[in-house]
């Protein structure tokens, strides 16, 4: 899982001499690194913005100030299991093994209430996700395929399901389980003003917060790094809305940002993260982000079937179906 | 996904020479021999006796001309789509770049209302079936193992189960979720003559089409290229047939062919188009072919939960079965 | 799938002279290293008290003789089934084709009525779990990761979800399907002896046997051959149990024993059969035996949504999961 590439190359500055000189800046600087990887930055200023948003959508009301905890608790839990288990340092430090744990922290605090065991939960949980991570990096093996956020996913359904049976755990987040069954038509377009503000939301709930500004910061934290990544993510979030709203789709799923975020991540997977981007790209990039809002359409039909919300699943089989059939990536061929 | 062999070589027809003369006409031989896959045939005869078939079956009122137009246009677009992404140029003129699009467009077109919504949604659904072909290919792989019209199922699960969420997109042709529940006993067996029509109904349910005589043309197209492979098909219809009504199961849904369709496909498929057709090699597509049906069952009831039609996914699972468990295609073997 | 390995070097005892002497008693001693495999263990005694617990848990009614009966079935056909698909013989002769087989027999016929066309099915399925052992063997090769009970999961899984549109087959066993909800909290602890007792109970329920002598007679067997793997199995049943008391999950079931038992399995395999038991394994084989815990719990909710039991599934899936994500099993350090 070391195909993360940047736009362009770190600055060796004053705070990465200062991360190398001891050992727990250095811890500090790979949660860091963890929380910036969630929209694939390796990079610690990135990381810091989005724990700012974090705080600052708590602090709007966009999420709970347990969810921006979650997330730092969660960070940690991964990135220290990540070390306990002996996972390969390189990729380590560049905190591939952190962001799976921010999101399972901020995921379980959203959809659990507080408590003892919530927090128990969710540690034990974040540091599971590190598990789940190595496993799915060996099992990709063969494909040179990232494991994304699956890991993520994948802990988080569990946990939730889980919980539906564990009453010593509660619930009131999540959605009711109900059979699929025809939506009713929403009709009618956004202007421009809740175009933007849809897109922006649905940036800032890659990181399960509903707030405008926040999803501002977090297209700065993306845009610090890397400016193609913040336009793509920026491309993305805006077509979906605009392709759920010509559908027909809820408009007020739509302005709460949740036919949007998973495409933020999909457009920059594929158009510059994970491949070139060059014209070719692009276009199969835009094909990735439509496509995208189809697969979170039929991810929210099956998940509402078994109760718990599609999470970022529809980002993660998205980019690995467009992955998987890029020539580039066939075995023979990159050997 | 070269492992498709057929039981005789291609004559150099006056059409081979006439396709090979022109790239409009190439395309098109490209475009019928993907009509041909669908049942395994490189072969541009038996695609057009396929389309012949779909649009007999329209106009006898076994399908809808919007399906059969739909079989053309998704062919067509996955045949596109695989010259745009540059696919191998080799299985792409044996038409394998173009079944599962001819699948897709015949699935979408008699699962959604016609509109032009559908209509883009068909065209754009089809070519994303390459891509998912494609990443099948390349997942695969490791196994030697083809894709079979697995892109076809996923792609129009994914398409029907988004359309659920999307108003824009109507779905009368859907059937309505459930929960699983035990099946009342239809009882009585069917006399010779329903056996024989119920079967030839299951082979026109492999393209959508209930109806006997558009079943006895697809029969005649498979013959024109391998009678080993047509009957086998016949073998698979009839003894699935059979064993629904030995088992109790819905005369009405047996007599439209919707315990049998799957079982066309396996028999072929282990019997003599994956594996050489030696004593040994039919005992194993007969136990094949039966296990067909109890997958069929199975994911009827939980196709049924999730509100979606099964489509040829368990003729996909058990022939992938029973292909893996064959000790020849073992990779340290077959290397 | 030759990664099983025994705490203990197996003793060339009289029973096992006679047994190379005569093709029906290598038979005979064949199936019943099937019936120790369940377990993991490569010993005929163990068999044989699997089968005498098997028979005991009919008489004392924690289960039926028809679920005793069919285990000896499955195993029978499991294994001739190997025979004739001719699966590599060293394996076959540990037993690794039996354990399936024989946990199928005893899953239909617990949960199907009995009658012909349900003896029929379980022979034809116990048979088939040998065909879906040799497939998941060929698709675990490249991470050199074993199939554990998955076939009989799948096998199972498959015939239960066919019964329900199969009226012929009688499903009065089978849970009712239901959209996940939240559980009561059932509150309070057990006492030591309730503890004990539950624990048992959940070993006997890895065979389908409710009784805590057939649980003790099952651990008894793992003894005979690997002290560690008993021991083991024990804590992962006492951790389960009270993991799950904590967390306020039904004392009902389990006292019945179901949520222990996919821990069972778990501790043994990470602790003792597929790692070298160390300090380092033990803590992590703990962790792992939690989290089957949380897999049990969530895929009760989802097993419970399609109307079939989790079986085995979440001893499998930890376990993969665990095994996966340890280093030594990557594929550059194991060659």
């Amino acid at each position: 899982m070391t195909v993360v590439d940047t736009a362009h190359a770190s600055k060796t500055s004053g705070w990465a001499r200062m991360a190398a000189s001891h050992p727990l800046l250095e811890f500090i600087d790979t949660a860091l690194r963890g929380c910036g990887q969630v929209i694939f930055m390796d990079n610690p200023l990135t990381g810091f913005l989005n724990l700012l948003a974090m705080f600052y959508g708590a602090y709007a009301g966009g999420t709970t100030y347990a969810a921006a905890i979650g997330s730092v608790a969660g960070t940690l839990a991964a990135t220290a299991a990540a070390r306990l288990l002996r996972a390969d340092r390189g990729a380590l430090r560049k905190g591939l093994y952190g962001f799976n744990g921010m999101l399972t922290g901020a995921g379980i605090a959203t959809f659990l209430d507080a408590s003892l065991l919530m927090w128990v939960v969710l540690i034990f949980a974040s540091a599971v996700s590190t598990v789940v991570a190595l496993a799915a990096e060996n099992l990709l093996r063969p494909w040179k395929a990232p494991g994304l956020t699956f890991p993520f996913v994948l802990t988080v359904w569990l946990v939730l399901l889980a919980a539906y049976k564990l009453p010593g755990l509660e619930t009131t987040g999540l959605p009711v389980a109900a059979l699929v069954s025809r939506a009713e038509t929403a009709g009618g377009l956004f202007d421009a003003v809740g175009l933007i503000r849809a897109s922006l939301v649905s940036v800032s709930q890659v990181f399960f917060v509903a707030d405008p500004v926040s999803g501002a910061i977090f297209l700065a934290a993306l845009a610090v790094h890397s400016r193609w990544c913040a336009g793509l993510a920026a491309f993305g979030a805006i077509s979906a809305v605009f392709l759920a709203l010509l559908a027909g789709a809820d408009r007020a799923a739509i302005s709460h940002g949740l036919w949007g975020y998973s495409s933020v991540l999909t457009a920059p997977a594929i158009g510059c993260v994970f491949m070139k981007p060059t014209p070719g790209t692009l276009f199969y990039c835009a094909a990735a982000a439509l496509f995208t809002v189809v697969v979170q359409s039929a991810a929210s039909a099956l998940a509402q079937t078994a109760g718990v919300p599609p999470l970022t699943f529809p980002f993660v089989f998205a980019t690995w179906l467009f992955l998987l059939a890029r020539p580039g990536l066939e075995p023979d061929a990159a050997g």
